[in-house]
């Protein structure tokens, strides 16, 4: 019981937090964009794909979230954007107080993306709101083509699905179809993306996707019904 | 304040659970390891690659965590060893109570080895003893060479680390030698097996291990060991 009440409490302080978010990026015109997935998915390497055809037209800031380095945020700012590090220092997510944090340091009136990278974690950061509007799940074709089924909270919840590291389908014997049909039963609708780093026009429908998103409209109210939708029972 | 205060209360009834599974792995003579990784790096199949070279004269049962579905518990039952499916129901982690479920599911008296595949995360498992003897932690090559630094935790406590997925070497760039000195910096001398599901003779080097573990001394003060090292600051 008093467990409950305690976890309670620890996203209530989160949700407050992530409500603020929401509201200065709001203010700003700014959208923010959650990026999930597990260790070593290709998460970096999608940033690093995409960035480059976004940054001359669109205002992009990325922050990055790790347990102990700053490897990420350097490859990041090799793209000449502006990029912070978020250290859980061992935590498992990222949380809103640590994302608030990170928005002070962006310019934000100059920005429309916020790319926020989480720990590499299918599991834990799916339940922290961070005041994004859409949420990207990220899944390596390496990782196989059970894991939609075994890590639904992460699926159910994204706007958008990419599949990474598709050059190793076939070493990896992955059954895109497989992958893709466990997804919509899981997220009827959702975009699934396709990609591989050796072919980076495999990534244009993202850009595409990113860009689109510089035209939104009703930011609060699909903010908040990520918001309801978010946490697996 | 209060969150600290609950944070030591699970971590205390956590405990009090794996000693309780350390004294009747011990009464029973059993080795259990607790197996852990990120999501989809391989732990299952590397079941799968040493369960048959040892189940023949070594007593094998196997615990399986997994979010939320038996898809891996099926995979080890085709092996021919008793398994037990551990649902967390989303929970990012096993806990020392949901292993003792699991321990009184197996016929100890009949069993030399637990082998108990953790949820896939790199990071939370660390923080949960389960009573094991041994930890074995995996990382997939197609996860980067980067991750040992970026994901410290899980290699500090490692009583072995296993590199998966070594086919992929030169399609996923990742330099081994970099690995490895990586992992040694966090843990020296821990000794690290390369493997390949496409040639199980790599897995070779683990089956010795885990076989020379049925002839292990001093179960209990090892198991203490661990479990004064295992909490990251």
């Amino acid at each position: 019981m008093r467990i409950e009440v305690l976890r309670k409490s620890l996203f209530e302080t989160n949700d407050k937090a992530a409500s603020e978010n929401r509201r200065i990026l709001d203010e700003h015109g700014v959208v923010a964009v959650n990026i999930m997935g597990g260790a070593g998915c290709g998460k970096t390497t999608l940033l690093e794909g995409v960035i480059p055809h976004l940054r001359h037209d669109v205002g992009i800031g990325v922050l990055e979230g790790d347990l102990a380095t700053t490897k990420d945020a350097e490859r990041i700012a090799a793209l000449d954007v502006p990029v912070v590090q978020l250290l859980t220092e061992g935590g498992c997510h990222l949380t809103a107080t640590l994302v608030e944090q990170g928005l002070a340091r962006l310019s934000l009136p100059q920005l429309d993306h916020v790319l926020i990278e989480n720990v590499g974690n299918p599991i834990c950061p799916v339940n922290f709101d961070l005041g994004e509007y859409a949420r990207l799940a990220v899944l390596s074709v390496a990782e196989g083509d059970d894991k939609p089924a075994k890590y639904p909270y992460l699926y159910k919840a994204a706007s958008r699905v990419v599949i990474t590291k598709c050059d190793l389908l076939e070493s990896c014997s992955f059954d895109l179809d497989h992958a893709v049909s466990d997804i919509h039963a899981l997220n009827p609708d959702v975009p699934v993306y396709a990609t591989s780093r050796k072919d980076f026009r495999t990534m244009m429908p993202l850009v595409g996707w990113l860009r689109s998103l510089c035209n939104r409209e009703g930011i609060t109210a699909i903010g908040l019904r990520h918001g309801a939708a978010r946490r697996p029972n």
